[in-house]
């Protein structure tokens, strides 16, 4: 029998844990995908108080982390300063092969700055991406908006790679041969645009191995318009932040349990890829709930399952070429 | 007794022309501030021949134009090849103070390039604006969220000027003693986001005349959290577009009559001002509808009556020096 894949859960993050997170395991305990299992990452003292106030034994092992770094830490500091914490535990674990998954919804920063550092990009990848699994709303498919914060300030060329980056993710997640690629910009004509996404323009124009359908708009978010979406990490930061403000403004209108009123609740749904690093890495909102942790810890066992790095690995390179 | 002051409507323009800009002159003529009256500016027969198949006598004075600018024309070159379109002519009137306002529901573009042209920017204004009035969601103010798609790459300097004159305006046109500015950002912390948000952020501190309060999130726009916010055009026409297709998300969900929803529908609260040039012009969204028609008439009016123009014409230098 061979030892089962583990998946690593980040005990010490996000607004309400450990409880938030330990219920997420607790809920995903049963529904991993067969021969993965969970494991606690954080203060084994912590863990084992939670188990003893909630009046039961703890079915997962532990990989302990003496550190933590808080929400509102500066990333960049709060790695180089605390590397015993239960972000660096996890991944130095995922790196070293002991941990096929990683899930986190502890300070976004440092887990983006720490998995750049630890994991390192894939051999090709200029920059990883943070993506956005959009839910279906006017249209009938999920899809996948890059970049969401990793990279504030890009280059066309970066854009670009987003586009190559999000093919291989929807083409090996989701199961779609040549995924469309559309350029969030401001007019659907070839010449709108700014500096940045009129030049992405003529980069993606030329990409054989890019199904490239030409720029969209603001608008057609709602309208699932593509499987791929590309922008840089400023704007699609605004537009997760803006697009997610909907469930507040929502909530007051409509019933709690309306599934239409729940597409928007990042509470439950959350859970962004860092794509093109050398570990499957996904990164929770601060509000997750016990839901969002249960769903992040099966799709990093999926993206595990699908060979998401590998499929990375060996198209990438191409990818590139192709321009 | 005084001349009227009369308020230009461009009946040539917008997705449901002559018909939405003729119904929302009529909707508006008996609202219009006292001693102002609607001029219809387009093609006369056109004009005419609505109103005879409407079966009424014509109440209102028309300024003739002989060209028209469609919806999708490049602007630069329409502007250029149509020098009697109803957008000229309109702005020609305004250039000449025989109109003190004027609306448009056509091309957008067209009709910025056509106003800097012809009404050339106010003395000091680096670059003029295009604000959106957001409406209130969750907080219980508007705010004028700035620029929506006039300048698409800004400098930082430029975000600093939108600071300027979204301050004058909401002090003229909403009587707010001190405006409160924020900056649309990816983090709340100084030193949070791309290049151009982190150099605008260094400028607008210390701008003595601004009320400066710091970084908001895309989030944060729903909770209306300034009295300005400013961004650049790009980031600004990609949020106004997409917040604005949650109109469309919900329209499935709630009931056409809800006030909730009304909120959301730019076809009757449509009309952008242009702010910074020598003329009261309002900008309206494509699909304008009669009431669009009508409340841009009136905002119109009501710039003029509160003297808006002179406001910037005295302070502009004022706030210019403050940096």
């Amino acid at each position: 029998m061979s030892s089962p894949v583990y998946i690593g859960i980040d005990v010490m993050g996000g607004d309400y844990f450990p409880e938030a997170p330990i219920e997420g395991a607790l809920l995903a305990k049963d529904h991993m995908p067969d021969g993965s299992a969970i494991v606690l990452v954080g203060n084994e003292t912590i863990i084992q108080n939670y188990f003893k106030q909630r009046g039961m034994k703890n079915p997962f092992k532990i990989l302990p982390a003496p550190q933590y770094i808080t929400m509102d830490e500066n990333p960049a500091k709060a790695v180089k300063a605390k590397p015993q914490s239960s972000i660096h535990i996890g991944l130095k674990a995922l790196k070293e092969g002991k941990l096929k998954g990683f899930v986190s919804a502890g300070n976004t920063g440092a887990v983006v700055v720490a998995s750049v550092l630890i994991l390192e990009p894939i051999e090709g990848v200029l920059r990883p991406t943070i993506g956005l699994i959009y839910p279906e709303m006017l249209g009938n498919r999920k899809f996948l908006l890059c970049d969401v914060g990793a990279n504030i300030d890009c280059k066309p060329e970066i854009l670009a790679h987003f586009a190559c980056l999000g093919s291989i993710f929807m083409k090996t997640i989701y199961g779609i041969e040549r995924p469309s690629v559309a350029l969030l910009n401001i007019g659907e004509e070839e010449g709108k645009g700014n500096q940045q996404t009129k030049q992405a323009y003529q980069l993606l124009k030329q990409m054989k191995n890019i199904h490239f359908i030409g720029n969209i708009e603001g608008r057609d978010l709602n309208h699932n318009p593509a499987d791929v979406v590309v922008c840089d990490g400023f704007i699609g930061n605004i537009i997760l932040k803006y697009g997610e403000s909907f469930y507040s403004v929502l909530k007051s209108r409509l019933d709690a349990s309306d599934p239409f009123l729940q597409k928007f609740n990042f509470s439950r749904v959350g859970g962004l890829p860092l794509i093109g690093v050398n570990g499957n890495v996904l990164i929770g909102h601060g509000i997750s709930g016990p839901e969002a942790f249960k769903n992040m810890l099966i799709s990093a066992a999926t993206y595990h399952q699908l060979g998401l790095l590998q499929a990375i690995r060996n198209q990438i390179h191409q990818f590139n070429r192709s321009s």
